[in-house]
């Protein structure tokens, strides 16, 4: 009904998911705020002031306000669902326990004045975000479908482990009673859960020469157990896991697509029938109907008159389905931008002018000044390394970056006359290079004012951390991005770069859930491991790592990878993920809280180089298979959906 | 002609092919014998002794039997190709121009009594196996048509490094009258050519925390340039390298099988139009003479009756085409072996107890016994980790050993009895078992011979090195194999291990493209670093690592890491390779044998990470999908070969 109709439209509408998308940034960033909250200089334990915490009752109220959007989006989800279709869907049955559970917590909350010890409703709240996705969704369920699979190569991997693990030992053990060697030897293979744990970051390759260096300095043959072993899980199992997620994935995009288009033409149908009920004879749409009805949709401009121009090619008499339908494919034709036309100069010599610098040789020209910007920005970097900051002189490279910006400006203004100002905007390079040359002139002008003129022994330097003179360097370098447009000129590097073009649309739902596994570990580190290590005795500020063992959490000045607050967690997860090292982040928390803390990072570990590597590769090859070979998948989308 | 044709047959038999494979064999191992020779018990500087060197002529005298070999298969390859096509096998001018240099290189060497300072033959013995192996020189194919895209992505990666070099020079920079923290951060950024191997390395993520620590401690913002850094490198442009290697890769065991189909085909027909010129009508073949030629070929028996079941449907009128080529058809359908026979038995006792004994439960009760046996030497393991040697009571132990054996042993008659030795034996999981058990048994009572019956106090352990106690324990963790055949039951393990077993096949032009890299890498190595590395001063062998810094190549005990000869060279490779601390044998290069060394080692880690990561990756994904979704392979096959 048009009650319904409408809810639906608004429902869509931009205005109200822009709101929705607020109220869950709004919700997820509150993390950073709440106790313990993340605004500190450093995150390193010694040098930490207190942080300022919000008063009790601010983040709540921006907590009631989110749960206040989403309580509407819940009721109206619900109303256009239906009541007798409610309880199929589960995401909005689970949405609602979400709601229901984190308003009860808030308001405990509320009532403990804040105080209370757990808060249930921080974890919960990447629901949020993931409910509203559906490429999430289904990602998720790619995910979940692949599991069985997953499961049996991580048997195979839990075996492969426990077996290298037992042979180890045994290996190992044989020959204890050379006591002088076998004092290190016995580091990694000392108990079960050790040797277990040695192996384990050996598949990470975390460990990797450090742990056979024992065994390999007393005999080569050593070496052989920790390469099989390697090879084995890394190059096997491991990657047997990416290619599970892909096998997964591959059909995902096609199907995406196909679902669409699917559901496009079902859409357009439709449409037909409506509108062919009008017409007396029943036999088409009439051409004056449609476009009445044309003009009140929301396509952009540029399709509506393709369309129009189709249908007037009809002469007036009804369309039939086939023809209605043929209509729409006009929309999925890629538009080709229209240039605005270049100013008409009168003079022959203006028209000349306006002929070199609307070359693409003048394009080059700018792109090899460019270069030699770069060229000289190295070139005294090199140069000044070697000198202590008071000693340089900035003169020589003051005087060459008064003589780039003027070019750049010089350039921007030829550009600007030969193409005119509207055409000069409408190709993005150009813009990017206006915006730069401006900020550059504006960078520069002010430096001078400042500093007045370069001269012998000039320093522009000494005034202050960040100066303007260090601006300027730093947006100089922006000017690398100009080669970025030689790419689309070699082919294989034109396929390249589309593909990562491509990706950034396909990346929304993988970063999407990146986000929300970083989010639930985080929250859970926290509560877990927050105050759990200790800094050294307050007494000196300065680093007294000399007497704390190589290797170590200490000697490595850690100490900012904690669990404190939100932010360090993230940047600890991250450093996790990342693998390398991670056996000194894993000990210290094994010294500093238990030896069960191993569980929590293993687990980590293991969910996130399953979406880290796994899902982020399969993604990308599907992406670039998609474009490398399109008229591949083409065929297979249209074969599929006949 | 007849001769040819001789020649031909001669030239793929098993025995030719198998010595030929025997030269390729012992040209490549010679490595390990030749001066540097490996033979020593350790690779470390320190406690090595002098290894045996082989006299002058021993190691010569086998490259020229291996060379006359060689000399052979070139002259016989060249006569079959014939003269005048010699021009257009690229691959056989090579193999003439290598034979060459190596025979006058011989020479030389010979000459000068072996003591010449380079021997150029050494890293041109690869050649000789990839030149032997028609998928080595496809997989090299492949890699070389994936080139020009994967100098885009590495002219991607260039800009990237570059850029970031320059940002993150310009951003550390600033901050420099900070003298205190500033120390540290100048470690990784001190010059430009520094800061572009810490980014390097961090690219590998080897160096990940450590590289942002010092900037982390100060600021948590500069964390996000690194992580901005590794995200953009390692996500998008590392697995971009994957994607275009995998994308060369898809088509290629489709293409190869396709080639080989085709080939058959062609020659079925032409067999078909030779036997068909010797019947009177032209219009087919008489079975009579397709039976007599059957008689003469080299196929299996099983393939062979069922040829001729299948001719002797025809009913003895001549065959047409089409059925001559269905009639090859009956060699790709898969063979399902037969069992032998299960012995029958008369009396109704021993009936019953064969159902028993076969049957799939007596099976699962083997496994659990197995499962108790790996769980008691696991507990075993981690009550006597606590335990000095001198200490432990080995009696419950060997008790237990003992009833295991006798179970299995026990096991192995029963099986024996209810499927007959034959039918026993035509299970290979059975064939494991029964060597296993059997193995076991003799080592289980040669110890019950050497050490007395187990009582209060035993302890086999102590009588030398490696016991038969030790052995026993050894082979007994073997029993863990036992657990892979329940795999098959599985369905998603099926496909996995599937996979595996797969892929064994396909690797071999992979692991051989790997070989021919590490050797090559590893000659050039050993001509370049050997001997550079110079062990502490040899009057305290008690290893005095504590005065080294942290995390340096002194203090790690790398000193195994070297290239002074083959063997050594390998294991370094491998540790560069895994990519774990090669800043450490990189700098340790870098220091003791100057700053040109880093070339080396980052072109070996650019060639083994696109090899060792991508080329497994594509190779295993291929594999993959072609047996977790067969169908859809089988009708691409089809489709592409009409």
């Amino acid at each position: 009904d048009a009650g319904s109709l409408w809810l639906y439209r608004w429902y869509y509408s931009k205005l109200y998911q822009r709101v929705l998308g607020f109220a869950i940034f709004l919700i997820l960033a509150l993390a950073f705020v709440e106790f313990p909250s993340s605004f500190t200089r450093t995150a390193d334990l010694r040098y930490r002031s207190q942080p300022w915490q919000p008063p009790c009752g601010l983040t709540e109220s921006i907590e009631a306000f989110c749960m206040l959007v989403f309580l509407v989006d819940l009721s109206v989800k619900g109303y256009l669902v239906g009541r007798a279709q409610l309880q199929e869907h589960r995401w909005l049955l689970a949405y609602l326990v979400v709601l229901a559970v984190s308003v009860v917590d808030w308001t405990v909350s509320l009532s403990l004045a804040c105080e209370e010890p757990l808060r249930v409703r921080r974890s919960l709240r990447p629901f949020f975000l993931m409910q509203n996705s559906s490429m999430m969704k289904k990602t998720l369920k790619c995910i979940r479908w692949s599991l069985p699979e997953m499961a049996s190569v991580g048997l195979l991997l839990t075996i492969h482990l426990c077996l290298f693990t037992i042979i180890g030992m045994l290996v190992f053990t044989i020959g204890e009673t050379d006591e002088a060697q076998d004092k290190e030897r016995l580091a990694y293979f000392q108990n079960l859960p050790q040797a277990l744990m040695s192996l384990l970051l050996l598949l990470t390759t975390s460990n990797n020469p450090d742990v056979m260096i024992p065994a390999y300095i007393k005999n080569r043959a050593y070496a052989l157990f920790f390469i099989t072993f390697t090879l084995i899980g890394s190059l096997f199992l491991m990657n047997l896991l990416t290619a599970i997620i892909y096998s997964q994935f591959r059909g995902y995009l096609m199907k995406s697509l196909q679902t669409s288009l699917f559901r496009r033409r079902l859409g357009a149908r439709a449409a037909y029938e409506v509108l062919a009920r009008d017409t007396p004879e029943a036999v088409g749409v009439n051409p004056e109907d449609f476009l009445r009805v044309l003009q009140k949709t929301q396509l952009s401009e540029i399709h509506k008159q393709a369309i129009m121009q189709k249908v007037l090619s009809y002469e007036g008499r009804p369309m039939l389905a086939d023809e209605f339908q043929k209509l729409f494919d006009e929309v999925d034709k890629g538009v080709i931008k229209e240039r605005p036309p270049k100013p008409q100069y009168q003079s022959p010599f203006l028209q000349s002018a306006q002929f070199l610098f609307s070359h693409c040789y003048f394009d080059y020209l700018g792109s090899l000044i460019a270069l030699g910007n770069l060229v000289c920005i190295c070139v005294f970097l090199v140069l000044d390394s070697d000198l202590m900051p008071g000693q340089r002189d900035d003169f020589v490279l003051g005087i060459l970056n008064d003589v780039f910006v003027l070019y750049y400006l010089l350039e921007l203004l030829l550009k600007v006359f030969a193409l005119g100002l509207r055409g000069y905007l409408s190709y993005p390079s150009n813009v990017f290079d206006g915006v730069l040359t401006i900020i550059l002139l504006v960078l520069e002008i002010s430096t001078l004012a400042v500093y007045r003129l370069p001269h012998s022994g000039w320093m522009p330097k000494q005034y202050g951390p960040l100066s303007l003179w260090d601006m300027t360097r730093l947006v100089n370098t922006l000017i690398v991005f100009r080669f970025l447009r030689i790419i689309p000129n070699v082919k294989p590097m034109a396929v390249v770069a589309s593909t990562i073009l491509g990706l950034i649309q396909n990346l929304r739902a993988f970063g999407g859930i990146l986000l929300v596994v970083y989010y639930v570990f985080a929250i859970i580190g926290i509560n877990l491991f927050r105050g759990i290590i200790v800094p050294p005795g307050n007494s000196s500020l300065v680093p007294n790592n000399s007497s704390a063992r190589c290797g170590s959490f200490e000697q490595l000045d850690y100490w900012s990878n904690n669990f404190d607050d939100f932010a360090a967690a993230l940047i600890t997860l991250w450093n996790v993920m990342v693998v390398n090292n991670w056996q000194v982040i894993l000990d210290a928390y094994q010294r500093y809280s238990g030896p069960w803390s191993v569980v929590y990072f293993v687990l980590w570990w293991l969910v996130s180089s399953v979406i880290w590597i796994n899902l982020s590769l399969a993604v990308l090859l599907e992406n670039f298979l998609h474009r490398w070979d399109p008229q591949n998948h083409k065929q297979l989308l249209v074969g599929a959906h006949q």
